[in-house]
């Protein structure tokens, strides 16, 4: 993580808080080293040996932040939880495609940064890497005096994962009349932030209405951003999934097309599957149209599975866990002949 | 490149904005693809088959800024430098591994994107990409309203290279009395930036005195991150270089002792390569000590090779060109027994 400490230097600013903020996290960081990860080979950039095994092994990678959700963290002071949010949204991005983590490289920059924020962060994204079983290979930490608004931080993220050149998922046998299997978000995940603090900015503290967990709309907005590798991961390699999306900004009508061919849709149906409170409190206060709200939120729907209607039991049997029990699994609508996504 | 329109639905703002975005980019993203991105196998994160030829591939993996250089390009409305100097850091930050590049991911965030800054900005990371050989796989366009002061964008890139492990240029032969031989930066590279605005910040439209191209203190300023990857290529794999070390952030005394073994540090002569004017009009206008403008700029030294005395004949000769000229290479001073940079 020399980069980290670097950049301190770069930017010609207290350097005390850079070696401070490199004691915070190494231990962090080097509790999600895996066998692959090279040490002692030089102290520039990260190295990380090819796994073995693999007939044609193909990179995928996918670099992403969690929008304004910082805005909210850095209020709320929950400086871990956009760490590991940022981790499992890109564990998401490629496992869409049946690729598993190999490491990832994170970015955190700040008019002026405290060590025990960014500590934080790391340490936030240094668990979700360990969980995952992906070293946290690298990172950068820049200090950008007069580029950020004081007191506001961003937070990006690289992931590069691996797959079998025959097993990635790309959704080429998807056939009209294939079920749509939803795992739920659990809430916004890390999109729509900035619209949702227009509505309910200023009402962090306020007790969320209808709240199944009694939490305030603030704790609400900071729902973790799940990962759904441990679900998924029995069902890679199966060829059960033809494809799978990842819900993210844009909603069910900006992701679940693209993991279909062309020619082909998709019917959802709304009310199979349960919709978080805070959906429901953002349309009130937004007074949102439901193609608003779908465009703009998850609306409650973190992953969707595309199986062949036969396979669904089985794909059922074979869900792994989330958080020591295993996850719903929703039929949420179907494929269908034709474009795009009708929510009916 | 579907990640980068993605994020602006993701904020809920200007989706015109978005699509016009990625319209201006798209050919030029198309242009760096080498035969190892598989297109057209999904549309989420970006696929990149491993070379193949390697008996233990290693991949090094890097992410950096060009820290508060961006201040200073929006000031002079230099975007596509912005990209060019990202990609080419990032370039010699695995260079000195031993690595050459695979691929390229970027980030580009502000409160409110204009759609012909990012275009300016991913055509310049674009051409650098290709001049290295190196695929743009994928993006993040990130609007972050309330996050960025206003006008102000951040830039960041990961960068993922590949080295034959027996390849792989640690240091671990380096002996007192090899020579330390440097290729100019021709100006700050991307570091130093913060002290370098807060010095000469007001001035960027005076001519700078004594440059020998007759420039502005900003153009000075904004001179170009020099990737040494053409030069050192013809010398990689050939056993001559013991070590290298890229003088970024920390300059010739943060950088160079991370190349070397312990119980070894070096003897640098100044005089024994140009210092570009703009150093000097740093130094003058801070009245910083010699250990200060040391520390926090590269002051003229690009990049470090260490090699045996008796290659530096055969490490001339081999040295590739760059910019249709083969670069100065100086002999800048020794390594010696004991520890860190002695300027003499």
């Amino acid at each position: 993580m020399t980069s980290r400490s670097n950049s301190y230097k770069a930017a010609g600013v207290d350097l005390r808080a850079a070696e401070e903020t490199v004691d915070l996290i190494s231990s962090a960081v080097a509790s999600t080293y895996t066998p692959q990860v090279l040490k002692g080979l030089g102290a520039f950039g990260g190295l990380f040996a090819v796994p073995e095994g693999y007939a044609q092994p193909v990179l995928v990678a996918s670099t992403d932040g969690v929008g304004t959700k910082t805005v909210v963290a850095t209020q709320l002071e929950r400086f871990e939880q956009i760490g590991s949010d940022l981790v499992n949204h890109c564990i998401n991005d490629i496992l869409v495609q049946g690729a598993t983590p190999l490491f990832f490289l994170d970015y955190v920059a700040a008019s002026r940064l405290e060590p025990t924020v960014v500590a934080q962060v790391v340490a936030g994204a240094a668990a979700a890497c360990r969980e995952a079983g992906m070293a946290l290979l690298g990172g950068e930490t820049a200090e950008m005096p007069g580029v950020y608004a004081p007191g506001q931080l961003d937070v990006a993220g690289t992931i590069v994962g691996i797959v079998e050149r025959a097993a990635v998922i790309d959704g080429s046998t998807v056939r009209a009349g294939d079920a749509l299997l939803a795992f739920e978000s659990g809430g916004l995940q890390t999109n729509g932030f900035s619209l949702a603090r227009h509505l309910l900015g200023e009402r962090l503290d306020d007790s969320l209405p209808g709240d199944e967990l009694g939490r305030t709309i603030g704790a609400a907005l900071m729902a973790p951003h799940v990962s759904f590798l441990p679900a998924v991961r029995p069902l890679l390699g199966s060829g059960l999934l033809k494809a799978m999306a990842h819900i993210t900004g844009g909603g069910l009508p900006g992701n679940l097309p693209r993991s279909l061919p062309a020619g082909l849709g998709a019917t959802v149906r709304r009310g199979s599957w349960p919709e978080p409170a805070v959906f429901g409190e953002l349309v009130r206060a937004g007074g949102l149209p439901d193609a608003e709200a779908f465009a703009a939120f998850n609306m409650g729907v973190g992953l969707v599975l595309v199986v062949a209607p036969e396979a669904v039991a089985e794909v059922r049997a074979k869900v792994g866990s989330l958080g020591g029990s295993r996850p719903a699994l929703h039929h949420i609508g179907d494929v269908v002949t034709g474009e795009g996504v009708t929510i009916v």
